[in-house]
């Protein structure tokens, strides 16, 4: 137990507690701090050290993991800790845009740490459970130095590559499929609870769904990183048909649609590139093609 | 092997070609007809008898499935049929509204046939097996007599309830997410090709994230039909804080980004009607009032 690396958790929201709470767990000697310094208190009753200044805790680890909104939050929270970081490695484990990452990044080494950006693919309740995903790219030494200690937040951590900005463009490229597809599932469990069903009834099929949609994704990424559309599975034409359907049914359960005809423009602009028969996954070619905004009026 | 129920497939596209063959292979006598006759050829080879005449197909079976594009175009194949459709059960497994489904009933029962609407939850190639989900409404007893039929399509075979427009529902309520979501993977896909990755390397994190969605279905079903917000996993403000990140990536990726506004707006939204730190499931309260249309610019 003893020689269990010193960690520093900085920031207790909802996903940082969850991150304090492992490391103690496990055994870890763990230091927290926080803004708001209540926050601090139930992982003080499990055991972790509460400093009362962010020096401080930056100085009990030579592991320093922050968990706060965005990486400006975390160089403001940093500021007057920066003389002490000095041969520490830095792990970032918000989220945030791959150039807020660069940024992050050159400003951890301008203060002499080493520097890792990572990202918690799951929600705060899944830290440290095996199958838990966490992604980092950055300094790879220190990776290798902490990947025992980094592995108490998730069994699946993984190290892509050197570019400290990976884990920040993996997060979204991943990532952006959330919003979206949660915003379907909300307008289904709406168009139930119109026809007076529950929104619980639909869960066991959504998830099978989804299970679908997994199947399918490696056939789409071959696609796409062929560029080779024509043996579809699921044509574009397909999708234009059904989406038809998706707008009588808003109207009839009486529901907002107006998210639905920007995906509508995409098949559209999709066919018009001759896509039609080709494979949805297709869309991606549209998708790097950004429509040209409509100047101003002409006067 | 003798006894098996005589089955008729009308539709011999993608889907049908493979549900004809799943009752081939189960050794049902199986009549099939397509509009293009040429398609019937590989099933003829596997067993199956191809009838010239939409009508003669019809006849062959007491268990007739249809798998064309539309409900419509069910109706105009059948209409030479439609005298022989009586005494019959009749069952539909293509896309379609509520509405559609509807009036495909009506128009069944009107020619004496026993009526089922279904879904297909999945892709051809996953057609027959055990796993595959398939789901109807409409006639309980000719749901309850075909049953173990019915069963060679998907071992996973569902009766919704006597509503003949249920699996138009559940599968549009369900399927909503399909396309957003399709969309968030090919943004992904495009932005980490902007770099010189490959779509393949964010499959498993892909699938892994789905798996995650699919562990947060539950609890956010229950939020939405208890109605109320106020115990957020993920709040609204948190997704609020990550749509920038989205437009910045999109932008340095030179990425179409147009199909994310709406959703920056439900959330917008979202906040403006008090939901900014309740669970992201409340947007679905926001789609059940729709936007009003701005009006006319003013003469
Ligand atoms: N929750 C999730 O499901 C989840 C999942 C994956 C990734 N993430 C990411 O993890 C990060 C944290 O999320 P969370 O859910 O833990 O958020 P949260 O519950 O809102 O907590 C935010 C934390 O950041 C601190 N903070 C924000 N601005 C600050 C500033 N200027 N100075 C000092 N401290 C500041 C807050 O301190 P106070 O307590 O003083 O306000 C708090 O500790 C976010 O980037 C989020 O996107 C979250
Ligand atoms: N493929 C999938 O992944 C999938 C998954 C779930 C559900 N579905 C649903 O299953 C249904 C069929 O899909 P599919 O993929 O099999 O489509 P498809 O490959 O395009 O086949 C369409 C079929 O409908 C026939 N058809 C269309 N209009 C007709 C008309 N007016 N008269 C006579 N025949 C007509 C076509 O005949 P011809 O051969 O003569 O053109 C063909 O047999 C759709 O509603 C679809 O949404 C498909």
């Amino acid at each position: 137990m003893d020689n269990r690396t010193a960690v520093t958790v900085i920031g207790l929201g909802s996903m940082g507690a969850a991150l304090a709470e492992a490391f103690v767990k496990a055994g870890h000697p763990t230091t927290v701090w926080n803004r708001t310094a209540s926050k601090a208190a139930p992982l003080v009753d499990m055991g972790a050290v509460h400093a009362e200044a962010v020096g401080d805790a930056v100085a009990a680890g030579s592991l320093v993991v922050t968990c706060l909104t965005t990486f400006d939050d975390t160089r403001a929270a940093l500021a007057p800790a920066e003389p002490l970081l000095t041969g520490r490695t830095l792990v970032t484990l918000n989220s945030g845009s791959p150039a807020g990452a660069r940024s992050m990044a050159t400003w951890a080494l301008g203060h002499g740490a080493r520097f890792l950006a990572g990202a918690v693919k799951n929600v705060p309740s899944a830290v440290g459970a095996e199958d838990t995903l966490l992604y980092y790219g950055g300094d790879k030494g220190a990776f290798d130095e902490f990947a025992s200690t980094l592995r108490v937040l998730g069994g699946d951590t993984v190290f892509l590559g050197d570019e400290p900005d990976l884990a920040a463009l993996y997060e979204m490229a991943v990532g952006g499929t959330l919003l979206p597809a949660l915003v379907g599932f909300f307008q289904g469990a709406a168009a139930l609870q119109a026809r007076g069903l529950t929104a619980a009834s639909m869960v066991r099929f959504s998830v099978k769904w989804f299970e679908m949609i997994n199947s399918v994704l490696p056939v789409f990424a071959q696609e796409i990183d062929a560029g080779d559309y024509t043996e579809p599975a699921s044509s574009v034409n397909l999708f234009v048909a059904g989406s038809a359907h998706d707008e009588e049914l808003a109207r009839e359960a009486g529901l907002d649609m107006e998210w639905h005809k920007p995906f509508h423009e995409l098949l559209r602009r999709a066919v018009e590139a001759g896509h039609g028969d080709h494979s949805i996954s297709a869309v991606t070619e549209v998708l790097k093609q950004p429509r040209v905004r409509s100047a101003q009026p002409r006067s």
